[in-house]
């Protein structure tokens, strides 16, 4: 018996799936994200569709793949027309909006073309994502682009911090040893103090706008996306998370002398990318991880007031909630910044949900190894409100049955991802053609496998070499696994849901009944 | 130098490319359709992106692949959103419309969720697959299901052929021996004469039609598609093409024993459609293949005079002209009838194109061997109209280097069309669900290769055996053509352009340019 009503889904920015206390960090402190993860599941094995912000969460947002939703880089817009999560639970009678970020872009040529008017019920919601936009802020915000009309800085001059810019000035500036303001754009600031009180940083803003948003909606039911800008960049954070860890407490990179002598010619090209370059720096990596730390301890502590309100509004035992991440951060490993690439560090997310049916109780407190993707949430939603599920149009599955307990039949056998650098350095740097710089991710159990246009491919050993150290993209005695690898790829590619405007249950209806319309064809 | 202001572009229903007295029938007359394609060029090698009404046209009017536009069947709606020929044509200051069938089937859910009333300009637009629809008539119209205010009905009403639905009563019905009333839907009625006036045809209707919207455009530059039903079935033509042609003026059948004794599961499950049953009996196929060719002559005649009206409107000197078919017919080829899988029969169409320019006087009345999809037309119009490539969307070809004789690099070298046999009895008899009934051609200049879901491709050598009468799908000698066929598909499958909704001059534009905009990351 299901009794979720609500869908609390939270999402940070580039938050690694192994920084957190309870996914196995030694040194950082995750209280309140643990006290989630004892009441609900970790899921050890989930990967975001694009280790990239707008890909990746296109397909949160969809359901669907890179493949098939075709906003493959940030800013690419997504085609109007494809149906979202706030499509999905309208039509559960679900009330459903944002706050925080989307990197959505609308497709204002398509909306053009169409006569949707953007002011429109309709228009809004095709330019926001389907999410009604309670309060949309992407969250970086430089002074030369900066919407005069950003409702967090507006919030932040009542709170005394004056300026055309106070986001970047005050909560993404610190003050440095000669006592100027120093931007938090630039890695060599990681370690001062962001200039506001924690009490009106970005997350603690967002928090409050989530609370107050669950208050005013009461009984109605509701899908909340609360979607966090941090722990990605800029990195700072406002005391005293700011020096909250030290130097000592950041693990050691995982990367290896053979990776950097004998790169892919893809990840050679990143390596060569200015973030690459400086996280290669031990020194500069132990001064800004710190701060990245920090910044995730502050989400924990607001996840901990936000659960404390939702007990006292009694909404914890209606409501579904799951924490994640768009993706990951490489953070020097492998030899790189960032993220877009496939290590385990770039491409796996953070996965708890909480779901308070009881028949979720069996596994509560758990780790589930399966593989997951992050369009299995909407599948989730869906599910846990009652509504059908759209094979013809939704690529995920449903995770209930693993939070049940069960060991669902044909669970898949691989997890996707996708990358198209066309907008990057790299791509110069090797001197491709906008249109060949994909890169699809493989990754079953044991073999991780990246086919990338005009390369050769790269594969990994899970099994032998969990750090992904050693790769066997050339490797005689593995031509075998990459053949199978790349036909498992081959098969998804042409397994797309492509025909999204007919269920398959229409499809049966209608087999094989020309005659019964009237249409006569080959009867003598 | 390109004199190009008009394209009138002519689609006949179900003609094969053999069915016509310049591409090679010896008994068929097609005088007009031949001078045409003596003013201009026969593409000899063109292909239908499926070889169905619905897709395939959905493919010729967004110049995109089956696969990308996801209109995998007849009637399954083209999602909304996927640009068409009108909106190409418009950007160009083109006036864009229909004048008979397109088969298309609105995304009214899409236009419901963003909005888009049906009766607004885009909203009809949206649901006419891009056209003003001058008018739209899709020509089968069953007496059960028979639109009211059908135009055409109208008309023979006001010509004197009374009741319901003269559609069937007397433009696709004869008399019989009886005296009675007998339905063209049945192909034993194949050698009556409709019970109309050749003047009164539907042929003969919309190139009426077809005239007064070019009179009354005048000096507006256009885009016309005139799209004949005909010669689709039902199989029954107005006197005298209804004794045109004799039983001894069918060619033989295209079909082996081995074919029958051995075939293809899914060839055998098509074998077992009644179409099939019936065009198998070389006794009913004569019977009703001189009815098929005297629509074909029909359609010839209406051509002279569309033509005849063109020069005297001076239109034939800024006109580009093509004459081309959405698929063909088996006609009892292969055993089989109707059309749907990849012999040439069914996904050859005929393609003759007259640009009027003097640079393309060096291939006029000539033949153009080289691989051509219906994809290509879209391009070819932007071009001949002088708007800008958009490859990030249109995946076909400009067909305007050809026409000038131009021996252009990197052509094409294959062809692609796709199947989806999900709501056939086929589908039924072979026991799948409706997710697993896809299969794609690739086509060479010597290798048609079929790939379908669940089951063993098939191969042709069409070198050796031009009337693709041996199954080469499971000969050991072939398996490493087969392989590199398969790996043809796969690349062509991966890239698919899905990113629709950025230039590449945009993303050149934007590449490595995120400090310009202010986004510092990775900046120590």
């Amino acid at each position: 018996m299901s009794r979720v009503k609500n869908i609390l889904f939270i999402m940070c920015d580039q938050l690694r799936a192994d920084y957190l206390a309870c996914t196995g960090h030694p040194t950082l402190k995750t209280p309140n994200i643990d006290a989630l993860a004892a009441r609900g599941v970790i899921f050890t094995n989930a990967f975001c569709q694009a280790p990239v912000c707008g890909s990746s969460r296109m397909s949160f947002y969809t359901g669907r793949y890179v493949q098939s939703h075709g906003a493959t880089y940030n800013n690419v817009p997504l085609k109007i027309g494809e149906r979202t999560v706030g499509d999905h639970m309208r039509e559960l009678g679900v009330s459903t909006g944002l706050i925080g970020k989307t990197h959505m872009q609308a497709d204002l040529a398509g909306m053009k073309r169409l006569g949707i008017d953007k002011g429109s019920i309709q228009g809004v919601l095709a330019a926001e994502c389907g999410f009604e936009p309670w309060e949309r802020d992407d969250g970086l915000h430089p002074d030369a682009f900066v919407d005069p009309n950003l409702a967090y800085n507006d919030y932040l001059r009542e709170q005394g911090y004056e300026g055309d810019n106070p986001w970047h000035s005050f909560a993404n500036s610190g003050i440095d040893e000669k006592g100027e303001v120093a931007s938090g754009w630039y890695l060599r600031n990681a370690h001062l103090a962001a200039r506001i009180d924690k009490a009106h940083s970005e997350t603690a803003y967002m928090t409050n706008r989530a609370m107050d948003k669950i208050a005013e909606l009461g009984d109605t039911p509701w899908c909340l996306h609360l979607s966090y800008i941090k722990p990605h960049w800029p990195y700072i954070a406002p005391a005293p998370y700011h020096n909250m860890y030290s130097p000592q407490d950041v693990i050691a990179a995982n990367r290896g002398e053979k990776e950097k002598a004998d790169p892919h010619p893809v990840i050679k090209a990143f390596m060569g990318h200015e973030e690459s370059v400086n996280f290669s720096d031990e020194e500069k990596r132990r001064h800004v991880i710190p701060a990245y730390m920090g910044l995730i301890t502050e989400i924990d502590d607001h996840i901990g007031r936000l659960m404390a309100f939702l007990e006292e509004q009694g909404r914890l035992d209606d409501t579904l909630i799951v924490f994640t991440s768009d993706h990951g951060d490489y953070l020097g490993d492998h030899w790189l910044g960032e993220k877009e690439m496939f290590h385990e560090e770039s491409v796996r997310i953070p996965m708890i949900i909480v779901d308070p049916s009881r028949d979720c109780d069996a596994t509560r407190g758990g780790r589930i190894h399966a593989l997951t993707e992050a369009i299995d949430l909407i599948p989730t939603f869906v599910d846990a409100l009652g509504g059908e599920a759209k094979p013809h149009v939704l690529e995920g599955k449903s995770l209930l049955p693993l939070l049940r307990g069960e060991n669902p039949a044909g669970w898949r056998d691989f997890a996707v991802s996708e990358a198209d650098y066309a907008w990057r350095g790299a791509r110069l740097a090797l001197k491709l053609p906008p249109d060949q710089t994909r890169a699809y991710m493989i990754r079953t159990e044991r073999w991780k496998y990246i086919s990338y246009d005009q390369f050769r491919p790269q594969l990994f050993d899970l099994e032998k070499d969990p750090n992904e150290l050693i790769d066997l993209g050339t490797s005689e005695l593995h031509a075998e696994i990459r053949n199978e690898m790349e036909e498992t790829l081959n098969h998804w590619l042409r397994h797309r849901r492509n025909r999204t405007t007919m269920a398959h249950d229409v499809i049966e209806e209608r087999t094989d009944t020309a005659k019964k319309r009237g249409i006569y064809f080959g009867v003598w």
